[in-house]
C-alpha cells in the first residue's frame, strides 16, 4: 500500500478488505495517515482495472480466478495459489487438489532475478514465497554459474521475523510468547521448499525454519557443496555477475566494520536482497546467505517490481527507499 | 505454579483449567518439564483444600464465592473481585454492580507492606493489581512518613511489559504489533487507580499507562509534591525505614555503575520491589520509582507471600529466587 | 546522509569523519550500499559549500565557528552549541562558559513549527534537541491557543530508544545491559529542558527521561493543566490548527483499532510528529503526547526541513518517506 | 555468583575483580542486592581455598596455573585455556602456543553428561564452551547410541544471544547495532568447533554462528545423517536414554501447544539442556536441537554441577531454579 501510494505512474483505484470494510486505510496502516483518504471497499464491489493485485489468504484466488480475469487484463497474485506449475506438486505440498489446474500454466512465477524477460510479456504473474525468495537468491549465483554440486544435500537454515505469520496470528504469536524466541518451528517440509526445487532444480534440498525476535526480515543461510576445484575467486565472479545484472542485489562481504555480512534489519522497507558467502576450501562446503525484508523483496516489493516490468516502467519505480540505519 | 512446586511446606492438590483440561502443566508452562507430572483438572471437580488460590478472569469469583467457601477455610483471590471494600467503588470502576457485596468486607486487601498484621489473621485475602502495587509501594515511604502533600496532584506514569495483558491477548498483542512499542494505551482511568486511592488515601491521583517492549516487568514513576521543608535526608530516612521493615523492599539509588535506579528486568521471577527516588528541592517535586515483576510481586509472588503469612510460615518461603543478571 | 543522497535538488560535496576517514559511507551506513560511492573525507580538508551541516559532538562547533563561517554562507549546526540564546543559560545547563557567546544571537533555533518564517531568512540555524522537540510539539497546540496554565507545574515523561545515546555508547549501552530496560536515567535536569523553557516560556517544567527497549523513537507524554473551562472541543480546535498549518504534524486520536495514540515505532525514518491528547475534565489535567523519530524530526529530518526552507525549496523535499507498518 | 550465594553447602571466601575492585558485588550484579554484602577483592590478595573457580579472559590462567595450584586443591577453570587435550590443537584453534602444555593432560573437560565419572575423581577441571556444549548435547544421543554416520558432514547452526560476547563488548555490541540482528558473524572456524571434534570424534563438522536479538540463550541446530535403516523409534530410544541418565537433560518434542521444541528463553537461569529432533526418513537427514542458557549450562551452571560432583554433593545442588514462563 505504501509503495503504490508513492508510485508516480500508477493510481490506486480501490483497496478492498472484508475485515476493515469502510475504515480508512490509515487506521490499519497508521504510517499512511495524512498520505491518503482512501477507505477499504467491499471486495464484492470490485471494478475493472488495468492491473489487479491479489493478496488473499492462500487457497482463495484459485476459486475466483475466472471472475478476476474478467476484471483485469493483468493479474499479480501474491498468494501461493499459482506458484507451482504442476498440479501434482500443489497437491503434495498444500494437501489438497488445486481448484483451477488449467490456470497453473498461465501464470509466471515472478522472481525477476530468475525470469525477468518472461515477466515483461506476462499477463498473469504469481508472487513469491518469502522464504523461497531468500533461498533462491542465496543459491542463484551458484546455480547460474554452474558451481554447485546439484546432487549433494543442500540445507537452508532460515531465520524469520514475526511479520511472516500474517495479521491473524495464533496463541504462539502473542508478544509474551513470541518475544525472545529462538524457535525452530519447522525442521522439514516447509511449503516454500517446493518453490526452491521448482526454480533451481535442486534434488536434495531442505528448509529449516527458525523464528527469532524481529518483526521484518528473513535471513536464509544455505549450506551447499561446490564442485571440486571451485575457489573463492570463482565465487566472487559468480556473485558479482548476479549483482551487476540485478539492481536490487548487493554483495555484502566486508573485512571490517559492524556490517560485514547480509543483515535483514537494515533492509526493512527496502527491496534489496543482500548476498554474502564463505567457503571452506578444504571441504567445498559453501555457506551462502541472503537477507531480505520478507514484506518487500519477499512479497509486495517483488510484486511492484514485476508490475513495473509488466507495464514497461523503470524496474525500481516506487522501490527507491534505501532502508534505515540504525534500526 | 513454579513457586508452589518449589514450596517446601505446601503441597499442590489440584491445578484446574478449563482450556487446558487434561494437559500436563508442563505443556503450558514448559519450564516445569521434569519438575512435575501434574495435569490440569476440571474446575468442576474441585476437592476440599486448606488454602484455595483463585486465579480466574475478573468478575467470576464473586459469583461462586459461596461454593469456594465450602471447599477451603482460607481463600486467596488473585482477581479484582474483592480488592475494593466499597460496593459503590466497585461499580464505579468496574462498570457493573458487585454480585456478592456482603463478601467485600470479609476480604483483606493483601499488600503485606501495607497490612502485614491483618493478613496473618485473615481467612479471605484479595490479591493486588500489579500497577496498583508498583504505585502503592512507590509512594508508601512518603505516605507512611507523612512527607507527601496529600492534596497536591500525584501523577503516576506506569510502563508495563506484555505479560500484563494475559494469556488471551488481542490483535494489538501480536508480536508484530506489540514489539517495539511505546504505546500510552490509557491516559486516565485505569481501574487500578481505585486501589491506590483506597490504600493510600490520596485525593488527586492519576495513573497513565504506557506499554513498552518487555515481557515481564512494571516501573511506576510517581510524581508528587513533598511538604514544605522536606529534604533529601528526610527521604532517605523514610525509604530506609520501609526497606528495613520489609524483606522484599530494596532501595536502589547509586551514584555509579549501570544499575543506579530501579530496573524491572533484573527482577524477573523474583519477589522484590526496588524503590528509588529523586527530589527537586527548589520545587518540592519528588520522583519516586518502584520496579517489580508484575507476575510476582504484582500477582502470584504477593499471593504466596500472603499465604506464607496466613500459614505462619517464613514470609520468604518459596520466594528466594534472586532474579537474573544479565537478562 | 540517507536524506541528502535522495535529495533531488541538493548535491553532497563532502562527508567528513575523523574516525571513518577513507571508508566508504556505505561501510558505516550499510543501507546506502549501491547508492553512493562517497567516501568519508578529512574534516581538515573541508572545502567551501553553499550549506554546511555540522554534526559534531557537543562543545566543538563553538570553537571553530569562525572558520566554518568562512566556508559557507549558510550553516546548520545539529549540536547543542547554539541552541540557547543566552550565554548564562548555556553555562547553567552545560556546565561551562560558552566559547563564542557573540554567535548565540546570530543563530535561529530551528523548530519550523515554532519559527518557520524566521528560518526562511536565516543564515545560521541551530538544530534541535530530540527530547526538546517532542516536548515542544506536545505542548505547542496548548501554548499557541493559550489553553495551558503556564504557572502550573508541567511534567514531561519522555521514553527514548537507544539511538539517542549516539554511536559511542558506554557500558550501559551494550545490548546485554540495554535490552529489556525500563530505566529512568534522569529524573530531573536533562539539558533539553532549557530548550523547552526558552521556546515555550513555561515557568515550572521538568523532563523525566526513561530508556526503553527500542532503537529509534521518542514519546513525550506531557502532563499539564489547562485553564479553567477548557473543554475537549477547545483542544480539538487547537490541535487541528497546528496539524493544518504544519505538513509534518498529525493528530492520532482514534476510538478503535490498534493505533489509537501516537506511536514512535511507525515513524522510523519519517519526519512526522504525531500528536495525541486526553483531558480529565474534572481536574483540568491534560495528557498531551508527541511521538517522533529522534534521528529524523528530532535531528537530521528537522535539519533537512530547515535547509529546504532556507533554500526556498518545498518543505517536504527528501522527507517524503512515510514510515513502515508493521515494524 | 547467584548460584554460589544460594549454595547451601559451599561458602564464598572471596570474589576477585580488577575492574570492580572494592565495589559491592550487588553494584555489578544488581539482582544480588540485599543478598550479600560481599565486595570484590584484589586478585593479588587471593587466599587459599578448597575449590578455586577461575573465570578470567581466555589466555590468562595458563600463565598463572602454578600459582593457583598452590592455593587450591581443586580448580575449575571456566576459560578456554585447558579445554583441549592436545597442545597442537590449542595452537591451531587459538593461534598461539600454549604456555603450560604439561597442564593440558591434568585437566578433565567437564561436560558431566559426557564424563560424569571422571569428574568425581578429578582435581582440575576445565569449563566448557557454551556453543560446544549445545552442540555436544544435541549430538550426544546419536553418538552414544551409534546412530550417526560419523563420516557424513555434520553442520551445526548455532543461534546466540548477546551475553555470549562478554561484559566488554565492541561497537557491534551496542544496543542500537545489536538489537534486531540476524547476523551470521562466523560461517566457519569458530573455536568451539575444536571441543566438538575432540569430545564426539566427528570428522567433518562445522559450526555456523548467528547472533539474534536475545540476551541469554543458545540454540544449536545440528544437521547430521543417521546410518541406513535408523527410524524414529530408534531415535526416541536414544534420546530417552540420555534424558533418563542425566538430571538436567529433557526431551521437548510435542505435537501441540506453543512449546513443541526446545526454546532457550524459558531456560534463562536454569541448568537444563532441552533436546529435540526430527528425521527425514527418506534421506536420513536428522535435525537435532539443543537449547541451553549459555551462562548456565554453557558456563557457570555446568561449573557448579561439576563442583558438586567433585565434592560428592548432590549434582543439582544450587541448580534447582526451573526457569521462567512467560519471559
Amino acid at each position: 500500500m505504501r509503495l503504490l501510494l508513492n508510485h508516480p505512474q500508477v493510481e490506486i483505484k480501490q483497496a478492498t478488505s472484508r475485515s476493515h470494510l469502510g475504515e480508512y486505510v490509515y487506521q490499519v496502516h497508521p504510517n499512511l495517515r495524512k498520505r491518503t483518504q482512501l477507505k477499504f471497499s467491499d471486495p464484492a464491489q470490485l471494478e475493472p482495472v488495468d492491473v489487479l493485485l491479489l493478496a488473499q489468504p492462500h487457497g482463495q484466488a484459485q476459486h475466483n480466478i475466472d471472475q478476476f480475469e474478467s476484471l483485469a487484463g493483468k493479474i499479480i497474485d501474491l498468494s501461493a495459489d499459482f506458484r507451482l506449475r504442476d498440479a501434482t506438486d500443489y497437491q503434495r505440498w498444500y494437501g489438497e487438489p488445486h481448484a483451477a489446474p488449467a490456470w497453473l500454466g498461465k501464470f509466471v512465477y515472478v522472481l525477476p532475478e530468475l525470469r525477468r524477460s518472461e515477466i515483461a510479456n506476462a499477463n498473469y504473474v504469481s508472487g513469491v514465497g518469502c522464504n523461497a525468495t531468500a533461498s533462491n537468491l542465496a543459491l542463484l549465483p551458484l546455480v547460474k554459474a554452474g558451481l554447485i554440486d546439484l546432487n549433494a544435500p543442500t540445507i537452508i537454515e532460515i531465520k524469520v521475523g514475526s511479520s511472516e505469520s500474517g495479521a491473524e496470528g495464533n496463541s504462539g504469536s502473542l508478544h509474551a510468547e513470541r518475544a525472545n524466541v529462538i524457535r525452530t518451528f519447522s525442521a522439514f517440509g516447509h511449503r516454500h521448499t517446493a518453490e526452491v526445487i521448482q526454480e533451481l532444480g535442486l534434488k536434495d534440498v531442505s528448509l529449516t525454519m527458525t523464528a527469532v525476535d524481529l518483526v521484518r526480515g528473513v535471513l536464509a543461510t544455505a549450506h551447499a557443496r561446490v564442485k571440486p576445484g571451485v575457489a573463492m575467486k570463482d565465487l566472487w565472479k559468480a556473485y558479482r555477475a548476479v549483482a551487476n545484472e540485478n539492481c536490487f542485489v548487493r554483495i555484502v562481504k566486508e573485512q571490517r566494520g559492524i556490517y560485514r555480512v547480509p543483515e535483514p534489519k537494515i533492509l526493512a522497507g527496502s527491496n534489496y536482497a543482500d548476498l554474502g558467502f564463505d567457503l571452506d576450501e578444504s571441504s567445498g562446503h559453501i555457506v551462502s546467505m541472503c537477507a531480505i525484508d520478507n514484506l518487500m523483496k519477499g512479497a509486495s516489493g517483488t510484486a511492484v517490481q514485476c508490475m513495473n516490468l509488466m507495464l514497461g516502467l523503470d524496474e525500481t519505480t516506487a522501490l527507491e527507499f534505501a532502508g534505515l540505519h540504525p534500526l
